[in-house]
């Protein structure tokens, strides 16, 4: 069984599907044929929704006139990538993509009041409290001012997740996500008003059903801060934000509120319900840490990995790493347990606060062993294994998360993720 | 009426629709209101298809809980950008993006026998002729080789319209587009087979109803051609050439074989249909001229440009700029007819062989005047005038036609094309 045909699928709009390959680690479910999904069980009995696509190729097609060209592009019916919903998120399915960008509608989700609908024509920002001038932007006006473009990682701090072997890096770490982003520098809006230069803290207001409400410390606004409208290309998605969110490259997502409404400018945090209840964290000694905006270095081999299996040979070993503190400088991958680490190749262009594709050909003979990598950004931060943030939190999880992740690839050439090892 | 209600939409899936705003300089056709669209027709009687959602949006979008995650992320109903589609190719609203990314199912098409249907685990591309070993590759051949990701343009030799003043970007030029690619350096390949160091051409082949063939010099394969499978973090969409397609970085789009299933590799140039009767084009004294990969540089403001209408005060002036010969290392604007040029800013990074966006601040006092863009590249080739073009080939259009787009703006603020000046 081929890799591809491992694919999971998770929503398929196929005109007819036949179960003909061979599922093995996997039980066969049935009963969805009809609706184009072979469902599947894995060892663990997770169902797992699968594709067989069988739709009408011809043998030779050149034979055969093809489909004229339209207004939108559509996805290969062999090619169905989907998000992991749960009640408040979705995750990216980082083991399906290459490259860096994750296209716009695989982006990952975290709501806390589900996504608005919002008419563009009536959207307003307010930007008010310790400025000159309190002012109201349209989308239109917000258009007008200079604009500046920029590709850079999005993640949510509570994105890790444990305790089977039968995870996938969607599963593991699937809410984070990269776009192109356009939009406006939030300095250029803060001249505007005629920001106080004593103000420290702004609050960030969604137009959601949450009403979303974070404090941010006004340097980051005078760093690279930016109100975006756009991204990949086109105008930012509703789950995104649309028609406007806050971008703020390298730290946590929650802070980058979406469909933003209102900015108020102030000498002190608001101290919301989501920077006190929520989104701190336990460390060392008892204590809480909050305010915790940085994203850590973190990285993860997507190939191989769960629920692929591999094949005796050459491999290249392919994954991501991303530092909220600046760039990646070095990804190490050691395929021997830990024993021994090697310089994995870089893509270039090596992008600030961006996803880095990595990968290193490695020969597999066959034999048991773990494989695993991590980052190591230009501050000089190395990321950590998952007992030395245990050690360090006195916690199993949480917020700010970012162990190493390891793969164990058994005899069969089966990946199953070790996280303690 | 701002510039987001002129916004042509081409497709939409409204669940209502009511034409409630003022259409200047068009006469409303009606009878697809139904369809959630409404037929305005330009002051030229062009039709243009134009929407203006209104779906149950509340008042206050904090008053009700929004949608919850999804398995895929959908576009806002307000935003319907679409592609221009004829019986061969589909065009790029070049004027509608943002950034230099372009979606995936925006991306443009340019087909000789139709999209065709592909099953990937039927694919297979066979290398043969002055090799050491001829050799056949399945798709899960191909991942296996190392990978190579880059972003680069592609654009159709034939990207060229004019003789109206009523022509979008999309219409002009939107048969280039941008992604980021991912596949196996064809010089990889040429290796695994064993290529010939006496070769000097090879045939690349399509597996479409057109079976579009073309020759291509073997010293591209070992410059930066490559076999790519991902596009913008996914799998290859089909339209862009399912499974697996050539890329050359830079060369006209007719040559970067999509669909490709076969390579064959000799010591002369194969002489196809689409390299003598098509894809040549006339040069000065009568001559014709073969084998013109090369893109040259080009650019072309993208806002404000037709149909748009500005206000007066400040203007940010956008565009793209591109070049197949490397990086491009200026964007000249003139607002004054071509009197005086001024340096545009480049969004960085800018990447060899790329769309680089660019930008100038510009006060427009309402007074009415011609704006315009000229690119020039890192081996210091300058976009040249339409004029220059029309004596250089003697000829008013045809391939490799990249002249400077001048706009001319109205007092009343409306922007129309004007090729000559």
């Amino acid at each position: 069984m081929t890799m591809e045909k491992k694919r999971k699928v998770l929503e398929t709009q196929l005109p007819s599907v036949v179960p003909s390959v061979k599922i093995s680690r996997r039980r066969m479910l049935g009963g969805a044929a009809a609706l184009g999904l072979v469902l599947v069980q894995d060892s663990f009995g997770k169902i797992i929704q699968e594709a067989q696509p069988l739709f009408d190729v011809p043998k030779d097609p050149t034979k055969r006139l093809g489909v004229p060209p339209g207004i939108l592009g559509t996805r290969s019916p062999y090619e169905q990538p989907g998000k992991l919903p749960s009640l408040t998120s979705s995750r990216t399915p980082l083991q399906d993509l290459f490259g860096t960008i994750t296209p716009a509608d695989l982006h990952f989700e975290r709501n806390h009041g589900g996504v608005p609908a919002i008419d563009p024509t009536n959207y307003e920002l307010v930007i008010h409290g310790m400025v000159e001038k309190a002012m109201r932007f349209t989308l239109h006006d917000l258009k007008r001012f200079p604009s500046f473009t920029r590709t850079c990682f999005i993640e949510c701090s509570g994105n890790f997740r444990s305790g089977n072997t039968n995870l996938s890096p969607q599963e593991i770490c699937g809410l984070t996500s990269q776009s192109e982003w356009t939009g406006v520098m939030l300095s250029t809006l803060f001249r505007e008003v005629g920001a106080d230069s004593k103000a420290t803290w702004f609050l960030a207001e969604g137009n959601d059903a949450a009403v979303m409400t974070r404090s941010i410390p006004m340097a980051k606004a005078y760093e690279d801060a930016m109100l975006v409208y756009a991204q990949n290309g086109e105008a930012l998605r509703p789950e995104q934000g649309y028609p406007v969110r806050l971008l703020l490259p390298g730290w946590e997502g929650n802070t980058q509120v979406k469909w933003i409404r209102r900015i108020e400018i102030a000498d002190q945090p608001f101290m919301t319900r989501e920077e006190t209840s929520k989104y701190t964290e336990n460390i060392a000694g008892g204590k809480i840490r909050q305010f915790s905006f940085l994203m850590d270095a973190r990285s993860i081999i997507t190939f191989p990995s769960y629920p692929l299996q591999i094949e005796k040979g050459w491999v290249e070993i392919r994954g991501i790493a991303w530092t909220g503190r600046g760039k990646i400088t070095q990804v190490e991958v050691s395929t021997d347990e830990g024993r021994n680490w090697k310089q994995a190749v870089l893509q270039e262009p090596v992008l600030s606060k961006a996803h880095t594709a990595f990968r290193l050909l490695w020969y597999w003979d066959g034999r048991q062993t773990i494989i695993k990598s991590r980052a190591i950004d230009e501050t000089g931060y190395y990321q950590p294994s998952y007992q030395e943030l245990v050690t360090a939190r006195e916690s199993k999880g949480g917020y700010h998360f970012n162990p190493i992740t390891a793969w164990e690839v058994k005899k069969d050439g089966t990946i199953w993720l070790v996280n303690d090892r």
